[in-house]
């Protein structure tokens, strides 16, 4: 293990966050609130820790796989550490393992709260909250590959940790470039959402705290009924953006260079349109009963359908008061996730078209023993070792999950509340249903179950692997 | 597609049915009941369409995989069909979809019951419901092999649609053989089972419908408490059988020939018992407050892992009302199911030993890129189609899952209740949780959510592929 290199990252990463903390500080000079402060502590605190980790150059700055997925793993968590400390500082979230979760849930863009009521948080915090979304929305994956452009030919390592799901695409040849490309259409989005709500009368803050969760598929809100209080138009604008940020960027690229065909003949982006717009129906038809008008029925169908398949997290509606039908589609929804490529979590549509393929070709070779049949996607044909990545991932995630499940059960809640809650926090969604539902939080968990669920956050946001490499005594072998 | 052939087997399939339902006949004459008469009937239907089948002997004895496949799953269909017809002819169970469930549940050795109180049916329907499971328990798998032998080489493929799990574990180099020894073993662990019983003082009606519950690993009772009326000594024998039952068939042949080294070193196996031990010696101390003993509480604790982890699905207590670990110990158990090899279901032991071994193995490549390994088992390297078939299983069972809980929600039940029913059914377990835990049943489902349930107690039994094979269109093309 090249540990210096390891340690420096994490001096590099430390110092962004001590940027980043500004923000929530001005927000608090802005409100008039003390807790602003505490930002502005924590920030130079940051900032010297990174200083000092980075003022001493590694002898060498190569990265293995192990070291990328490693240091990558131990860049969110150093950040959520310290990005927890404000929180409980200013009091306003008393209970650091509370903070930390917090944190955690807002930095893999999960959305998942322990706050009993958020509108009681100060405005710096609530703040805070909703940037950790926008920070972690695009991944350390981006983040990082802009910030040390030094560590060249290695980066790859970082990005094989990071990228959401199977295939970023690749959209251009050099990794920085991909990297501003990514990040310049994210902040166009964020921007364009921001502009919209404000222009169509939601307040500036609220504007820019929703924004952030919607670009970052978060889901943190600053309401207690997240965004059942605005108005019709405010809600279908953040469903449309919700939407747009589940799909794989690759599209936005494609039309920002005028392949418009190539954009929307994505194969994955089509699939999870077509998810989107049959859960979305058959809600609609299912809940009708529940709303006053089809209108309004669509309105909140639709929303709740994009809120979950992004795997933000957001609600207009109780949606564990739906029938049982609506709520299993939901669920479903769940582990499906975004596309790969997008900032959403979950297992991504690409790896159930995937698994979906390999069906059909194992059965269609028991069928038909002689013919030699190739799982394709975009009209390529799939690597072998991509097939069987995302088995492994599967495998992966069925153990974590039945694991997961089966240690929160020490609560004793229902096993709709612990199965939800995993699912939830596992493919970075937020609420789940029964005690865990969308008007509920994840405070009443002990803090052991609390630890098991933040895992599962970092494990869904990261791919599974860098989590899994790190928790192995082998990986941190002097060698 | 060989129709004649597959028609052919049918016939052979049909006369045998006709031989086992002439013992629920004698059943009724023996206690008076004019329901065997049913039975009777049924038999020589049974018997005259089998003639009629089986007179013209098709030109082509070839079976390819489809086909096999095919003729396999029809046989239980077949006879699932068939064997349902008594009881609702005989008014134990007045609605045919129901006897057919009922039926398909006792072939496929799950045990999940419409029945609301068992004790209401005839001494035949009894009997012919708890023969289904031993009739079932080995599979059509030895059931054709021994009574087919004239399809020489093609049986094979027979075999790979029968044997359950990923590896029989090649016993002897001949399929005739093999099925001798299984067929022999199978029938003295029953002799041996009911005659302990019996001589431990259950009547002996009472004892033989428990055996062909309990080495079938099926659970259907004849009691409405299932066998928690009977003392703990008889307690304890079933429970010894279940976990006997689950064992992979291989070790008891290894231990009939002498080498018991062998048998005691069978991963898959070694496995299996340290599951039992570890989750019955959790739940032991997690349900202590339940029952006024320790011993009373060991007692119970091991009767459930054991019915449970084998699959046989008999109870002694309402686990439903344990608390929610104990219930979510027990879940995991039903996914993971019993030993390859074994009459019982679930994914089977040596699968999730596949897939950790898998994961250890990928996880292990990232960290040591250069080391070359191997999945081994038993000291084998295991070849790569049955890594690559472990995993294409998972990901069919995992679209199972999630498509029959979404399909059965239309009932709009809880979902810890969907959930568990088809976690039951696809495990071939029998009870589940909440609405279909143990003292209570599956007939509050609706006709289609029956059938959904009745197509994944197949599927589950006969390792997804033969009956995924038959679903697919192409399969029935002439060519």
């Amino acid at each position: 293990m090249n540990y210096s290199m390891i340690l420096y990252i994490l001096g590099f990463v430390l110092k962004f966050e001590a940027g980043f903390l500004l923000l929530p500080a001005v927000t608090g000079l802005v409100y008039g609130e003390f807790s602003g402060v505490y930002y502005l502590i924590t920030a130079v605190v940051c900032a010297v820790l990174g200083y000092l980790l980075g003022r001493k150059e590694p002898k060498s700055m190569m990265l293995y796989t192990r070291e990328g997925f490693v240091s990558v793993a131990l860049s969110w968590i150093v950040m959520s550490v310290f990005g927890a400390l404000p929180m409980t500082l200013c009091g306003d979230i008393p209970f650091y393992v509370d903070s930390l979760f917090e944190t955690i849930s807002g930095f893999t863009t999960t959305g998942a709260s322990i706050c009993p009521d958020v509108e009681l948080l100060t405005h710096a915090t609530q703040f805070w909250r909703s940037f950790t979304h926008w920070i972690g929305g695009m991944g350390v994956f981006v983040f990082i590959m802009a910030i040390l452009p030094m560590m060249g030919g290695s980066t790859m390592n970082l990005m094989k940790a990071e990228s959401p799901g199977p295939s970023v695409g690749k959209l251009v040849p050099h990794v920085k470039d991909t990297a501003k490309i990514l990040y310049g259409l994210y902040l166009g989005i964020t921007v364009a959402e921001a502009i919209l709500l404000i222009v169509f009368g939601m307040p500036v803050f609220d504007a820019l705290t929703t924004t952030f969760g919607t670009v970052g598929t978060g889901g943190f809100g600053i309401k207690a009924d997240s965004i059942a209080s605005y108005s019709s138009t405010l809600q279908w604008i953040v469903t449309i953006f919700m939407i747009m940020s589940g799909i794989n960027y690759t599209a936005y690229y494609l039309i920002l260079v005028k392949k418009f065909k190539d954009a929307f003949s994505i194969e994955e982006v089509r699939w999870y349109l077509a998810i989107v717009l049959i859960a979305g129906a058959v809600i609609t038809v299912n809940v009708r009963g529940f709303y006053d008008s089809w209108g309004e029925t669509l309105k909140h169908a639709f929303f709740q359908v994009a809120s979950i398949i992004t795997t933000t997290g957001f609600a207009t509606t109780d949606f564990d008061l739906w029938p049982e039908m609506s709520k299993t589609i939901l669920v479903i929804l769940m582990f499906i996730g975004a596309c790969a490529g997008s900032t959403g979590g979950g297992m991504k549509v690409s790896r159930f078209v995937i698994l979906f393929k390999t069906i059909r070709k194992e059965l269609s070779i028991i069928i038909h023993p002689r013919e030699i049949k190739k799982i394709r996607m975009d009209g390529h044909a799939i690597e072998h070792e991509v097939v069987r990545a995302t088995n492994v991932f599967l495998a992966i995630y069925f153990v974590i999950l039945l694991g997961s499940v089966l240690l929160i059960s020490v609560d004793e809640f229902s096993f709709t509340t612990n199965f939800t809650a995993v699912a939830a926090t596992l493919n970075n969604i937020g609420p789940g249903l029964d005690l865990v539902g969308p008007t509920r939080n994840f405070a009443a968990f002990n803090v052991f179950s609390k630890f098991v669920l933040m895992f599962d956050m970092l494990a869904g946001r990261l791919e599974l692997f860098p989590v899994m490499v790190m928790m192995l005594p082998s990986t941190w072998k002097r060698k």
